[in-house]
């Protein structure tokens, strides 16, 4: 291994605001002045043909590499986009944008239309009054973000967890236009009724807390039901070893492992809308492709992670054979490690071989379906 | 097989009664007219060198074998207790107890001193103001009782998940006692951090509730935050597959597993105390007898179910090897299955002959540590 030293000032990231004077959603409502943030790696080509888009997590934002400055961390999938990685930056133009309802609006790094946001109408946040988006909205904005750039084909689509969700509905939504996904620790067509339910119960300490007063709570005030949330949220994505090997001790009347989740969850709550968990808990629920899946014309490559406790490997494993049968091209590659679901971003270099193969080979050569 | 029509009329199973006028905690608090229910399945034979004690899990009770009538349901192991079964009754002697602390008071086949129950000094339930109740106090309750009907050592412990918890608390707290332990489900010599976090959530739901006001809430009322914290206990326990297969479809607002799941809780919350979850969460978090583990004198089974998500078969297969290299015989049989953490309990049949084995095998004859 050689240690590199830049001999010029890094370039830095820059968040960028995409503006829709009117979306109208599936289910026909009108959002106005719909905002979304999003940033870009890399350059467009003469002939837009080498975009790739990334699609973020439930509780991710379009930081998906770069920094924004000296200061700022580095994007969630650092690891595998940028120059000469994996995602090669110098190959690939690279767009990452906020989804609807994100749940960190207040997060200064973060640009999203929501719950959150001012109704123009009445000049105060939305709260439950904000319409229902599902993940197809989600993904229609990014369509129409892309439009505004002029770019019309998508040479690759991916992204982790919910990102993977937005990845596989956008091959369904625009068959002709998605050239290849890279689905990372997701469910595949549909969620199993097991995260259904698991979804369900992020949400519930939120409306539990008379705090969130049927949505109308404190702007930007951290409630337990919120902090509740976001714990179990955490726990979720990790694995049986997770947590420091004093984790068991008592120190008071709290368990090392219980101030640990807590404290974490305290300090992420002070960016979290309640709210927004609400609705991107509603949005990923609706997650359904499992008619359309016929359509997809996209190659694929599912990547799960050994030890997911949200999305065994298997459920990916399950979505390749459903879709060779139907005579798609699919293909699995399993992360290995013992981080849980977020091995699927804090292990992804692992797959960067892989991912780096997938991209670059021609379509229509393989047949990972043997 | 052979169906075999009995010509008598079947023997109930009957729910008896332990009761101690004053218990001291290890705490060294007090708790007056302590009171467990037990139930007992076989003939204890002349020397009482034929007992098998049976500790219940979580939600569970002493019923863990047999019917109370002919309307009642049968116990929850009854597919492993009984004439001719795995746990032979009639070569053993059977013992059932509830703990201390049980979580469903209000059912009346359950008997036990928690916070529900009336405090003597002041006529009124205990509330929160119970004393803290561990493992080695479920222990000693159950020492005690055995006491009572002069038995002195226990052929063999076993319990699943919470059960197998108090069968390895017997086998550390009383190593002379203790010849055999066959814990299925649970976490071996304490619990994971993962574990300890996932108590404190299964807990959370129920302290968000303003209904609970600090545990001075109305009895017998089901309130909100009792019912989302029996839903997450349930969602513990089963595996990605669970549910039925329209579990996705949306009916009205909402999906049929959530549906499915909150009815399920709403009912089983009848008969559950909230503050007996808090109490059995405290003391399931503080199960640990590391260190006590040298001191071991029983061979162990031990029977962790493939899929379950609580205690997943590594953690036993880990204390069976720490055990093994303490000079213990420990050996692990693993359940197949989809069921998750359950299949402890709706597939122990297929243990079976594994267990029955384990039982009728002399001690120190195999070498299990190979």
């Amino acid at each position: 291994m050689t240690l590199s030293f830049p001999l010029f000032a890094q370039e830095w990231v820059v968040k960028r605001t995409f503006e829709l004077p009117e979306f109208k959603t599936v289910k026909g409502e009108s959002i106005s002045k719909l905002k979304v943030g999003y940033e870009t790696y890399g350059e467009l080509n003469a002939d837009k043909s080498n975009v790739i888009l990334i699609t973020h997590y439930f509780s991710g934002s379009s930081h998906a590499a770069g920094k924004y400055g000296k200061e700022s961390e580095s994007g969630y999938w650092d690891s595998i986009i940028g120059p000469g990685k994996a995602v090669d930056t110098n190959k690939y133009f690279v767009i990452s944008s906020d989804t609807l309802a994100n749940i960190s609006p207040a997060d200064p790094y973060v640009v999203t239309s929501g719950p959150a946001s001012l109704n123009p109408k009445t000049n105060k946040s939305y709260g439950m009054s904000f319409p229902f988006v599902s993940i197809r909205d989600f993904v229609n904005v990014q369509r129409m973000l892309l439009d505004s750039l002029g770019i019309k084909k998508l040479y690759a689509v991916m992204g982790p967890s919910g990102g993977s969700i937005q990845a596989m509905e956008w091959s369904a939504a625009y068959p002709d236009d998605v050239s290849r996904v890279v689905a990372v620790i997701g469910p595949g067509l549909s969620l199993p009724p097991y995260v259904i339910a698991l979804l369900n119960l992020w949400a519930s300490p939120i409306t539990l807390d008379p705090a969130w007063k049927k949505g109308a709570y404190q702007k930007n005030g951290v409630f337990k039901g919120l902090v509740e949330s976001l714990k179990l949220i955490t726990h979720s994505s990790v694995y049986f070893d997770w947590g420091p090997s004093n984790g068991g001790e008592l120190v008071g009347d709290q368990y090392v492992i219980e101030k640990a989740l807590t404290d974490r969850a305290r300090a992420r709550a002070e960016k979290v809308d309640a709210n927004s968990i609400l609705y991107t808990v509603k949005a990923m629920q609706s997650f359904n492709i499992e008619d359309e899946a016929k359509n997809i014309k996209a190659e694929i490559l599912f990547i799960p992670a050994e030890k997911d406790m949200i999305f065994p490997p298997e459920l990916f494993e399950k979505t390749a054979k459903k879709l060779c049968g139907l005579g798609k091209k699919a293909e699995v590659y399993v992360l290995k490690g013992r981080g849980g679901h977020l091995d699927g971003i804090s292990k992804i270099a692992d797959a960067g071989f892989v991912i780096s193969q997938f991209l670059s080979r021609e379509l229509g050569r393989s047949n990972p379906c043997r």
